[in-house]
């Protein structure tokens, strides 16, 4: 079914390449919306669909190289379009590459061996994945709703993302110490996301860090530099930190090195 | 021309689609190559274009989100992709895109009115293009040619990239001081850059910063950063930075927000 979409979303793509360039220059976009009122009367159903896949493309980069900020959810006509990125195989080519670069770095790093080399990676879309729970939030096309979402999070069945997975057991297999450092609540979500990780197969790592109540409301950016300040005062040297949102790498005692993963569901502050 | 070449990985794209997902599944990559191996026997011509699509994909990405850094030349299997992405739409469209952004941003904010509110835009494929050079560099697949480049920016005749332009005006109208800041030689570049400017529209900037003699050989984020922070003691209030290359926008003193406008071509460090 979604191989079908991308299908026609390509064939659509393909028409509107064959189509003179005078007319595809004329399909400006504005923000979060196809520019219709520049296409006027000349516009196409196929157009319309190619303009939407070009400007999502647009979008997409822009949220990678965080130049758009602080969306609140994806376009709405980037629905199907993200879907597809998602689950039909881009996104997972897209981690596979990324996972390469950090291995690539790994393989260059000496550690001290002194069990004070650490590894920070976050939790959700990051080590287990959230996809099932966004599809029925149409892939971030509906609002953030932190009810739903902990209702998700409390099945504890969010799958390992395999590529991380892989990543994780060669971090501890060389010695890391692997700090997972999340945003969930911790009175609420502790045991279960515990549990979860366990299932998938993340085994091994130094500790899990989960949002204590003392940062209940604060930005991710703020908890997490906070902690990893702790761990730096606790004499910890962070080689790497991989997430898939900005906040995670972003701020201060940033480690090493940083790694983005892809995520056009959703933006975390 | 390239328009048909578009088509053409589009089609290749579609075929590879319309395959069944377990031979897609099984087209992984390695670094900067595809693995031939993985695909063994099963492998046709349509699928090889396809894959490398999808890595090229992948790596344009991950250079945009900083993961893949200090890369020395496209890889060669995306020459072709590169060259599309640059030339037939998508780019412009991504520049565009990011553009209305910053503009969103400038929108939002209160100068002081004090002539100390200020603006950084790098120089070189981020106000003017070097699109037309690149492309007889096989767009970023050769080598780095430090003499080749030189005599093409001896020239002048450095296109303004249109939309950078545009907001450049607004820059200047709203009342911003801007700064374009380049690593261009300022000793052999400096009237050159100057005039090539003028010549594409960039008049009314606060100051053009060329790279003096001290700066030799050193990197760009460090010489961007020194000069920024000169900037903020004179007391400049650094409101935006705006740069295709992720020297142009890391280091110190940084400004309030800072914007990366994509270049899959080369890598400054």
């Amino acid at each position: 079914m979604a191989q079908r979409v991308l299908v026609g979303e390509m064939l659509v793509l393909v028409l509107l390449l064959l189509a003179p360039k005078t007319k595809a220059k004329a399909m400006s976009i504005t923000r979060g919306q196809n520019n219709k009122s520049s296409r006027g009367k000349e516009s196409s159903g196929s157009s319309d669909e190619g303009g939407a896949i070009s400007f999502c493309l647009s979008w997409r980069l822009a949220v990678e190289a965080n130049n758009v900020v602080a969306w609140p959810t994806v376009p709405p006509q980037c629905s199907r379009y993200v879907e597809t990125y998602m689950i039909n195989g881009q996104y997972d080519r897209d981690l596979d590459l990324i996972v390469e670069e950090i291995l690539a770095y790994v393989n260059q790093t000496f550690l001290l061996g002194d069990a004070m080399d650490a590894w920070i990676l976050d939790v959700d879309d990051t080590c287990i994945s959230n996809i099932y729970y966004y599809k029925g939030k149409k892939y971030g096309c509906d609002p953030y709703d932190p009810f739903a979402f902990r209702t998700w999070a409390m099945k504890g069945g969010c799958p390992a993302i395999p590529s991380v997975l892989r990543l994780f057991n060669i971090l501890v297999n060389k010695g890391f110490k692997v700090f997972l450092l999340t945003g969930r609540d911790e009175e609420t979500l502790g045991q279960v996301t515990r549990n979860n990780l366990h299932n998938q197969g993340f085994i091994g790592y130094e500790r899990l860090i989960l949002r204590s109540s003392a940062y209940k409301g604060k930005s991710a950016m703020k908890y997490k530099s906070d902690v990893r300040k702790q761990l730096q005062d606790q004499g910890y040297r962070i080689w790497g930190n991989v997430g898939d949102q900005w906040s995670d790498i972003q701020g201060d005692y940033l480690g090493n090195r940083t790694f983005k993963l892809p995520n056009p569901m959703y933006f975390v502050p």
